[in-house]
């Protein structure tokens, strides 16, 4: 947790209201921070259906195996993070850490181990003592209310500097059902899986297999759009849980994500999983800008998100916007370098809609005063047409600063 | 051409000895350097046998598309190289451009202009005007002479700090016959053609096929080897010529790469290519430490080489060598991102030979102030056992410091 705010930190965070069928708590276990909580919380005593997305990293952490393992069931009783250690790569004692945590809190919890699901963020390699939970989870399911969201989001940071909400409410068959996220990450942020760690909660009634596929969409459009780094954690785990509490009020039970009456529920989920996308590439280690990029006119959907991801990912693109520089022949580089589909003939590009280039050259319109002064924006949108067929793409990263390696070169010591 | 020369530079510059039948020039074109040469030119009076291996960017300059087009005739009688404008992404008036550029050198040759072989580096997306050469080359072939590798090597530089110059003798049936060989690239560096440029020259008698098969097999381990920022450029070039002078001296004609009398000299070339390659990564924009990945125990090579390039190209792996931080943890997050086979609990990391992990663990005897120590030192070796077969890799990286941001963030100004 980091003593300075990102200058792209939103100016406001929203008012984050209860979700029935929800406790929350944190705690500070000591684990590796000193003043600070470490541990979030969360009790589910009516059971909730859960869903989940994890990193491709093929050396995952003990907790994504855990979670993995226990997602078949689909029933979530309890949610246990800790900041400050991953438990990734520790071997049989980072499984049996991870056993003994869900130990732990299902006694806390008075569930099933197997009920509980476990993420851990912080340092690779070093193992966690999960006996620092003993006695802290059972306090904090004593001291389980509705809780502050804001308290659990700053539970759960390591180099993020500011904590990463996001709400919505939306009708689901009539009645008002509430959809809360928070989110964490800001280095080794990358494609498949961007966050480190998210969590959603709903009180809609849900059932597993929907929410699962609800989740996947959304995925698709929002965490899986976003890269810092290019580096794609060993940890990486976005959870949802849907606690049915809504259906007292009467909401439906939507067993099938094609169920027309969830789709708005189902275009919110989405909308808000942007929402926390766009945070974790606004708190990207020592970004000072946050870059959006649009790539039409490639030959289908998944060959313009290769091309947006080459040019989000490439560091001479990162930096040139780290200067100011519209430097759009790093942008033809970048388009080059993905293997995709392109004429450098047809490419056109643009920054904040001013055309630098098109047709294989340079604009011959194109004014350097007028896009030197856009690129002082705070927010940089970069538009590329490929000029071949109707797929697009639209990501987002952040600028390469020498404070990410400043972050980066000093992160253990 | 920065000022302050890379601290991996060489403490000492190869002798590099004349090459029969290579006449050598450099001249001020005023491309876009003041002060400083920016035009190499070669003729090869009597003719050379070429081969070249280029980007595999969708998106190449107009040089390159040029040289791949007259490599098919197999004969060269000169090169010209500007430094200052790669003339990449200039549309038709590129192409206009490198056909201009051939028409005058082919007058100051004597030859065809589909005998000269083209390469140009620098900004990307400005137009070169070729009329800059007009008076300039002709001058050049007048005043070629044995001339000095020194100064060719230094008319190609753009962002380089020191010229890369390597050269080889070596017995070919029973007849000494000498390589040299030339490069520059220092940002914009990636496998598939790792440097922007390289040059390399021989009196030995080889044909063309012959030239073309062994210099491919030379880049596999050699420039497809490197990597800087995994960014791969418009422009990358490495074009061989071999003159053939040698003959006179009784030296055979290798018609054929498999020609067994060629097998000292195919070796050579790889070595001379490795040496050049291995400067490319020591000059990489704002290196500090020169870093070379070995992967062992891979499924296969090609897996090996993947695993090692996921290592070698990652920001948080390259941030951590910057900070003298053994950060093994990365390493398999890296190892996890490349998508090869890899079983998490058999990987063996090692730094200059200090083992601090094995078997997925943290390896019990690891000495982290020993290993802290080691990252201390200008070279860094990183070996990484995946422990599941015979693949093996070793590439070159550099680490990725605040200087590298800060070169790249004001190239264009």
């Amino acid at each position: 947790m980091s003593t300075t705010v990102s200058p792209l930190a939103p100016k406001h965070h929203p008012d984050m209201p209860a979700i029935g069928g929800v406790r929350l708590a944190t705690a500070q276990a000591g684990i590796r921070y000193k003043g600070r909580t470490d541990v979030l919380y969360v009790a589910m005593d009516q059971g909730a259906a859960v869903a989940g997305v994890f990193t491709r990293s093929k050396c995952p952490s003990a907790p994504v195996d855990w979670c993995r393992e226990n997602l078949k069931a689909g029933t979530a009783r309890a949610l246990v993070v800790n900041s400050g250690n991953a438990n990734a790569f520790t071997g049989l004692k980072g499984r049996e850490s991870v056993r003994l945590t869900a130990e732990i809190a299902g006694r806390a919890a008075g569930c099933e181990p197997g009920q509980v699901f476990i993420a851990s963020t912080g340092v690779i390699g070093e193992p966690l003592d999960a006996t620092k939970f003993e006695g802290v989870l059972a306090a904090c399911d004593e001291g389980a209310g509705a809780g502050t969201w804001m308290d659990a989001a700053r539970a759960i940071m390591t180099t993020d500097t500011f904590p990463k909400l996001a709400t919505r409410r939306v009708m689901l068959g009539g009645v008002p059902v509430t959809i809360n996220g928070i989110a964490k990450g800001a280095g080794m942020i990358a494609p498949d899986m961007a966050t480190m760690l998210a969590f959603v909660f709903t009180d809609a009634p849900i059932g597993a297999p929907a929410l699962q596929a609800m989740l996947q969409a959304g995925v698709r459009t929002s965490f899986n759009c976003v890269t810092v780094d290019g580096d794609t954690s060993t940890s990486d785990t976005l959870m949802m849980f849907a606690t049915g509490a809504a259906a007292m009020n009467g909401a439906p039970f939507v067993a099938n994500a094609d169920d027309e009456r969830a789709a708005p529920f189902s275009a919110a989920l989405t909308d808000l999983l942007e929402e926390l996308a766009q945070l974790v590439a606004r708190d990207g280690e020592g970004a000072r800008k946050i870059v959006t990029i649009r790539v039409t006119g490639a030959v289908d959907d998944a060959s313009a998100h290769r091309i947006a991801m080459s040019i989000a990912n490439s560091p001479l693109v990162k930096t040139a916007v780290a200067g100011e520089d519209a430097n759009w022949g790093r942008i033809v580089m970048a388009v080059g370098k993905a293997g995709e589909p392109a004429d450098r003939d047809r490419l056109a590009i643009s920054f904040g809609g001013i055309r630098v280039a098109t047709q294989g050259a340079r604009d011959p319109a194109y004014d350097e005063a007028e896009t030197s002064a856009y690129m002082r924006n705070e927010a940089i949108d970069i538009a590329v047409d490929i000029g071949l067929g109707q797929g697009a793409a639209r990501v987002w990263t952040c600028d390469l600063t020498k404070a990410y390696v400043e972050i980066n070169g000093d992160y253990r010591s």
